[in-house]
């Protein structure tokens, strides 16, 4: 039976096929994703995979529902898998704001999933790292946000020669559109040209700029200027302070095709342009005001960095650590009367923290040792009976090829010592 | 907007309502659960949460439909969210089997669905914790997973006061069908019959065995018994050579209803008998076969930990920590001037991998102070400007109450030394 088309199977190393998906390399990302989110404060949460489909299209529009995985439950519910995480993130600020000191500032690791009919051999679920903070108007949390963004990347390993992020701004370019244009109605059709302008034909996005009153002239002299505004000078300074302008570049072409954004916006690109956005944010002031009905108005800001674009990047400038799993102790069964012995050692080993594994059943003495290197064992432990009867623990030392015979109640202390010398 | 019924938000600590689930509980259990499988040389895998419905079918049964969450999808397939983690396993390893060495350990900490129409306030997802060793037929293997299995409840803080692994076998039950009943069309009925009695009104069960041609009093006799199969000694010597034999018993009760089990089974209750059952598992050998069509045939047996009643059973002996996470280090800015070297500050410690916040904008000073304690900062640390211009970090340690002035470029040695010798 085959798994369905778009999903993926996460495999341990060594990957049954050079393509398959890599359980390892997920670890590595998901440890790094939560490692530095914690460094900056943010706390994680996690909701539910499945949600009605109103909380979608309420915030985005009935045309969401082509995109999505939605169906009818048993109960006659509509409802959809995530395709997001910012409405149910939204719904439960909105539920519980009031038990959290502001600002809040939380991340999560949610499974995302998307149903496009049409793109064959396009992913439809991806991870995706989001990160966000409420209840602060000032750009000071923009910068701490992007901030947050490029030392996730930097934690991974990417330096400024291989991402830039890309900072923009809604408020820019309604400033741009409303000394031209008055009719404020015709803004958001204004945005989806901007938003496509980059991969559309010019000739195209002209004749649309035109009949809107603009001319795609003036619309590139504005991004060719690319003046930072006051507030983005505020985040331009902001981040400097920190040492991370190198990371950052005021670039008018993003503009984020979606309705919600109201302040800043920014995406994370590869220097090289080989890939599809890294990662993208921004600010949404009205977004939980929207989905909580009125009831709670709160400031917000967000972004979201998928696992599927980061992997390839990685893979790309090979900055994904080798996954050889060190295995601190492997247990050889030479003589199987000392087999219930050598379990008594194994759980103190594992007692102690400490990796070990062993053969579950009488093997041969040249399989056992090649098994204990495929498992990359640090040390392998004999037991042997002297001729008083008691038993001794031979421990090598794979690496230093040094053997030492310990009484067994010893071993876990020497191999954890051994471990705090050689790390 | 509401959540839809069944399912659950993880908020941050502290908790918005007394009885919302911890996302800081959720990553303690998960975190148990992998440093122990890792411990024991188990590798992590994953798989998609949505599958073929024929999969689940093939593995179950048609019935099974009746608890699924299953649609059809935009391409016409009939498919489902996982119920169990089994079924995809399965799928993963006759794919892939051959590019591991034998036995292969694996675990994963799949979410999983059911969606039952009639139990009100039932939760229709969890997450569980899924071990499995493939090709390996010993019970030596049944041994290391049951191992497996008391550990991680050991590691959560359990105790054979808390908890007791019943211990039981396909095998024996087998054996007792077939020295009294030739018709083999039957077992299946009778296990059913076993695997319902202890919930069940003795008459009924009596009248169904009856009609089977066995009697109550000779199945309870049986039960009493507890006499262990020459496997299941196997299985309670090597654990008594751990030193685990205290958290084991023979308890034929258990016999699992799932049709599939081939072997030892096992069940994880509360001493207390307040909880259902903790975690269960067993032998599957015929499985791979199954869902391969016959063309891998390998020995596999798994367990499974749900995070519910597990969550439930911590909280009910008061072993959850408490989650108070601890900040090394709150910025104060006093003075605004100050605040871009207040920033490079912050990047130079969470570039040293230390956690460290701050007020986003101008805060009053006592606003300042009273954050630090409610993100429960070790330390404070204030920039000052002396007179020859030059700045110092004052840096307080809150538990201790002693201040140092430091440069700059020695606060993070400085808290990261006061860490270890904290630890």
């Amino acid at each position: 039976m085959e798994r369905l088309p778009g999903f993926r199977d996460f495999y341990p190393e060594p990957l049954p096929q050079p393509d398959a998906w890599s359980a390892n390399v997920r670890t590595h990302i998901f440890d790094t994703w939560r490692a530095v989110a914690r460094r900056y404060g943010f706390q994680e949460y996690d909701g539910p995979p499945l949600e009605s489909l109103e909380l979608f299209t309420t915030k985005s529009g009935a045309e969401i529902v082509g995109q999505l995985y939605n169906f009818t439950d048993k109960g006659e519910r509509p409802i959809a898998l995530r395709p997001e995480m910012t409405p149910t993130l939204a719904r439960m600020i909105a539920a519980s704001e009031r038990a959290y000191k502001k600002p809040i500032k939380w991340f999560a690791l949610p499974q995302l999933f998307r149903y496009e009919r049409q793109q064959k051999g396009r992913l439809r679920e991806h991870f995706q790292f989001n990160a966000d903070i409420f209840g602060e108007n000032d750009v000071a949390a923009d910068a701490e946000l992007i901030a947050l963004l490029i030392d996730t990347l930097r934690a991974l390993g990417l330096t400024s020669d291989d991402f830039v992020i890309r900072l923009s701004s809604r408020n820019a370019w309604q400033d741009f559109f409303s000394t031209r244009c008055l009719e404020t109605s015709k803004a958001y059709d204004f945005y989806q040209i901007i938003d496509k302008m980059e991969r559309e034909d010019p000739a195209k996005s002209e004749a649309l700029l035109q009949a809107l009153g603009f001319s795609l002239a003036e619309v590139k002299h504005f991004i060719e200027s690319a003046v930072p505004t006051a507030e983005l000078q505020l985040i331009l300074d902001n981040l400097k302070a920190r040492g991370l302008a190198e990371f950052i570049r005021i670039d008018y072409n993003v503009i984020r095709g979606l309705a919600y954004y109201t302040g800043v916006v920014f995406e994370a690109f590869d220097c090289k342009g080989e890939f599809r956005a890294i990662a993208g944010g921004g600010r949404y002031n009205n977004l939980v005001k929207l989905l909580s009905g009125g009831k709670v108005d709160l400031a917000g800001l967000g972004f979201g960095m998928g696992d599927v674009v980061l992997t390839e990047l990685l893979k790309a400038r090979k900055l994904l650590p080798q996954f050889g799993v060190k295995l601190p102790a492997y247990c050889l069964v030479e003589d199987e009367t000392l087999r219930p012995a050598t379990l008594g050692l194994i759980q103190t080993l594992r007692d102690a923290g400490l990796g070990a594994d062993y053969p579950l059943v009488a093997t041969k003495p040249d399989k056992q040792f090649k098994r204990a290197q495929e498992l990359n064992a640090e040390h392998v432990i004999r037991l042997d009976r002297q001729e008083d009867h008691s038993v001794v623990a031979k421990v090598k030392n794979l690496k230093t090829r040094t053997e030492v015979d310990l009484p067994l109640a010893e071993v876990a202390g020497h191999i954890l010592s051994a471990k705090t010398t050689t790390q």
